[in-house]
């Protein structure tokens, strides 16, 4: 038996990270043809855009996939960003776990230092021949150009080949060609879809595509504006585990507590810092490396109990409400939806000290499959993720939701609903939680899916006022056509047995009815918004009240017909003052938006005022302030659970500090 | 711009392993606190599970967890194993990637060499302590003892403490403490769950479990028997990578390709290496290191096209059909389930070169919940999966199962059924392909998900079959019913309208019914199973035929009561002969099976012949040969897909090899 322990140490040894991933490749995703295609190409376009966005260069990324025999394929992604110096592209090529990004708090698509060089892996494993790298710097005569390989029983690169050349044409930018086994196909998980879909979420790059049979797709930049670059950031000290915590003070550079914390921590102030400490019991002088684990863990709930600020935001990148509407409807324009829910951003929370925010859009209606379970497009730090949907939190939130109450079928309250809908949701962080290396999941952290849970249900109530609307309409428009078609005849008939004459009939009808009827409706009419509002009285008496049209963001007003506005507020509202509609008689407004791309509007928002609501159909009662985005949703089933959830966050004093429970 | 990619150079740099995990902990499965505890437990048992069976020593392991302050735990496992070298318990605790079972072909628990100094890295990041080993080898005086943490900056390990101390009554085993940050819960995922489903599927170990209430939980072995020891092997040429083959020839020890060929590789005989040689036109004196890439191509599709043996199985360990049934009834003994489909265990198969074979149950109805989706039992060479179901290729096969063929609901005949039922997929391999390194999940591979679709079909025709017959019963029971209650009444308020008296109903009866009912039942008494069959005659003639029984492995007969049987088959079945049974009339048969602990059995196998089987209820016709478990299902929908499904597997010719297409 003692044998047995010796024979086995005799076989203990160390497995190199490249090694360990040969083996199980399929953690990094390249567990079948189909997806090792696409994962290749992924990795090189993420890499692309980081780049073009640290050098601030609006990224042109051409890809170009060639068939060569026995279902191996030539992929070929090229740049514009600022190139990478010669001696750095063995390493980041040939090496894995080698990164720039892996040590920063900021918000990258790339981080790991493992997606590119494991695509150089999978290449050489499956087809024998190194990737061929060419780059130049900003500057440079010439770019350099190497053939690499993974040496995997050590992760080391080996450069095969190292040559100067003049690159025509090209200030600067990488370009890398790797042969892979694969498959390539067409449909929901495929090189295309996915370059569809980082351009929706990346309106401000131009994607080139070869596809193998040579076909060329162009998805141009929307956008000429970079978003705003990613600041980085130190760790935020909500969150810290006490481990890690040791660590960087038995690490740090700093020679007292008191500068440790106020300079490898975020939002940590000299006075917040005397408080830790005082809290605490650690003299200001004392030097960070001297902490004992008791000092430590007094330190951390210190932490917890002083008021420290939120962290900072502009290390986020969100995509945005706008162009996310913007990018959904140029993708779906084919299904012609009815419904774009507006899309919400919500504000920037914390897990485990790294800052998170989350943005949800729904689309309902139109051709989209109605006996489907609904589209479900995830993105993490603008990438879209397109394996492993039934392991990722984003799916797990929108299971967790009762979309049955907002008009979506769903067995039991629970699961992916059914339904004509499509439902995106982009986290953004500078600590992306995914399930593996292979980034096609985000890991279920209670504090996300929290956040993405609150966005979906905010998202959910839009579409049901929208479908509320729509079914409140069609029942009363049943009910007219009946009313329109049965009343005459009724009349017609009663009138001939009694020998009398067919009675006028709108007084009735109206009396029947008892609405006033608002219908909108938004055209396109040289290259400007026209809209359309027709106000019908079906009551008995006349009527008098207020009607205002929400003016988007960035629109212009003009070319009002119709009844012209009793008021017009700056980047808010419009207001007519309808004096007096006699009962059985119409109205029409018209007006025009200037200033925006077709596709940034469709739904107008009306609202009403000086008039019981529950006789009108087809707008809202204006809610009393003017923040239409907080608009209060009236709904019967809100219960104390959701409003709990509501309340969950974090709340903040005036100077900006977390409040913390004591 | 140059100075951006200078800049950015500057950043690049290594990140080591244990960092990059410290990091992304979530990747191994410490992504909550609960799952955490869980997982440290795992990992330990796990590992304490796969030494023991390394050293044939049949498992006794026992695992507490004691409650500290503020969240964190103290979790100690100990085993009986052979205990682990001094000087390597270091690296096999402080070090990650280290290991033994890394580079070996045999199917194994843990083989990444990364959980338990995971574990323990996990463990001093929350709580800022250090692991402590224990380990005795057998032999030896003493056990050394030492107190380990994680350089995660190197990945090294770092020694706090090392003494030699007595351990009293210990002979050899290994024990770790690790204090950890955790949240203790009870439930489907829970570590009392976790170590209940290990116990099911290894009914040789011995599990004791000490709750953070002091609460003691005993899972006694049920097998003395170590499951036979899974040899290691070579790896199959079968789905060997072009990359990976030329690696293998230019660091092998051997000096001709032909060498190579026979002794890197199994089920290459000097025949067959020869053959290979030949067709991809490479002397077979050739050095192995000189392979050019083109050569190396053309030796992977002589590969491709030459016969080579399947790979061993005897590197496989399945749980085995018996035992599977044994461990569900053990756990699901309080639901108190109508039907144990006979689980099924597949013959071997092979992808990407790495054996695998598939194991499945079905258990269904009783106290079950009925209008919920089924529960899934997952285990990947012998240990639980409990978390990431929805990215596992198990879930993956259930969800792409008809089940509505099988008396299950689905909505649109995808996704995960709804009924009272249970489905338990074990996936044993020697290399099983989880997503990530937490081993929560399997790929989706489609040979594996292949293989799981064919075992659920087969399980799903038992269930099905056994429905049907459930669903016959009862119709025909229910008209009985109706018969019995409503034609005496009829026949009396006739009579006395007519002034006649009630005449004899027992033929009208058999008329309107006319069926045999067989009823059969299994009963636990005085230490053995009594069976008993009762035949009713309800058909107007006297009926005679042929009964059979099946008795099952294992089992003796005896204490036969009622009419004797004609015939006993060793390890077959009994037959009957019922010579005549008058109309109206009912026989009995009773008889004992001993040899069979109490769960083993519950469910007889009735069959009749000599009679036509559509008059008959609660028996199947005996099939044509006497092979039981290849019994034809007789099923109207089995479509033309499946059925080339069924044949969907490789053809072994006689001497035993793969049969290619060419």
């Amino acid at each position: 038996m003692g044998s047995v322990a010796e024979r086995m140490a005799s076989k203990q040894k160390e497995i190199s990270v490249s090694e360990f991933f040969e083996k199980n490749r399929q953690i990094l995703g390249f567990d079948s043809m189909t997806k090792s295609l696409i994962m290749g190409v992924k990795e090189a376009v993420d890499n692309s855009l980081d780049a073009c966005e640290e050098a601030s260069v609006l990224p042109e990324i051409m890809v170009c996939i060639e068939k060569m025999d026995n279902n191996e394929f030539k992929v070929t992604v090229e740049d514009n960003g600022p190139g990478i110096v010669a001696r750095q592209v063995p390493n980041v090529f040939g090496r894995l776990l080698y990164g720039s990004r892996f040590h920063a708090v900021r918000q990258s698509r790339g981080q790991q230092g493992i997606g590119i060089s494991a695509t150089v892996m999978y290449g050489q494993i499956t087809t024998g021949r190194p990737a061929t790298i060419k780059s130049k710097t900003e500057g440079g005569d010439t770019a350099v150009e190497m053939d690499i390989m993974v040496n995997t029983k050590k992760n080391t690169p080996g450069t095969l080949r190292k040559e100067f050349k003049i690159w025509d044409g090209k200030e600067h930018g990488t370009r890398i060609e790797f042969y892979t086994k694969g498959r390539y196909v067409a449909g929901r998980q495929s090189v295309l879809e996915y370059l569809k879909q980082t351009a929706i979420v990346n309106p401000h790059a131009t994607l080139m595509f070869i596809d193998p049979d040579g076909k060329r797709f162009l998805f141009d930049r929307v956008s000429n504006e970079l978003p705003p670059p990613c600041k980085e950031i130190k760790p935020h000290p909500l969150g810290i585990e006490l481990g890690t915590l040791m660590n960087m003070a038995s690490s740090t550079r700093e020679k007292s507590v008191q500068g440790f914390l106020t300079r490898d921590f975020s939002r940590i102030s000299t006075r917040v810092a005397k408080d830790i400490m005082e809290r605490a019991e650690i003299s200001p002088k004392a030097r960070p490396s001297s902490l004992k684990l008791e000092q430590s863990k007094k330190l951390l709930k210190a932490v917890e109990k002083v008021k420290i600020m939120a962290p900072q935001t502009d290390c986020l990148s969100p995509i945005g409400e706008g162009l996310i509407k913007k990018g959904l409807k140029h993708v779906l324009a084919d299904y012609r939806p009815e419904f774009y829910s507006p899309p919400i951003t919500r504000d920037p929370k914390v897990y485990g000290g790294n800052p998170f925010l989350v943005e949800v859009g729904i689309v309902y209606g139109g051709d989209l499959p109605k006996d489907q379970p609904v589209t479900i497009l995830r993105f993490a730090n603008r990438v879209p993720l397109l394996y492993q949907q039934g392991a990722c939190t984003i799916t797990k939130a929108i299971e967790s939701v009762d979309w049955r109450r907002y008009g979506l079928e769903q067995r039991g309250g629970k699961g992916i609903p059914f339904g004509p809908a499509i439902v995106l949701v982009h986290v953004a962080s500078t600590k992306v939680p995914f399930t593996s290396e292979a980034k096609e999941a985000v890991a279920d952290m209670e504090e996300i899916r929290g956040e993405i849970e609150l966005a979906l249900r905010t998202c959910g109530r839009k579409l049901k006022t929208h479908l509320n609307k729509k079914e409140k309409k069609s029942k009363t428009r049943a009910k007219f056509e009946i009313v329109r078609e049965l009343l005459p005849q009724i009349a017609e008939k009663s009138a001939s047995i009694v020998g009398k004459e067919v009675p006028p009939l709108g007084k009735t009808i109206t009396k029947i009815m008892n609405v006033v009827w608002i219908d909108d409706s938004v055209e396109w009419v040289d290259d400007r918004h026209r809209v359309n509002i027709s106000i019908y009285n079906y009551t008995p008496t006349g009527k008098k009240f207020d009607l205002h049209s929400v003016v988007p963001n960035g629109a212009m007003l003009g070319g009002f017909g119709g009844i012209k506005p009793k008021e017009v507020r700056n980047g808010g509202k419009v207001t007519w003052e309808l004096k007096r509609i006699p009962s059985t008689e119409q109205m029409e407004i018209v007006y025009d938006l200037m200033g925006m791309s077709k596709e940034e509007y469709d739904d107008n928002e009306v609202y009403i005022s000086g008039i019981n609501p529950v006789s009108v159909i087809g707008a809202d009662p204006l809610p009393g302030d003017w923040d239409i985005d907080d608009l209060p949703v009236m709904e019967e089933e809100e219960t104390e659970e959701e409003q709990v959830d509501d309340e969950d966050e974090v709340d903040y004093d005036e100077s900006g500090e977390v409040l913390n429970d004591e």
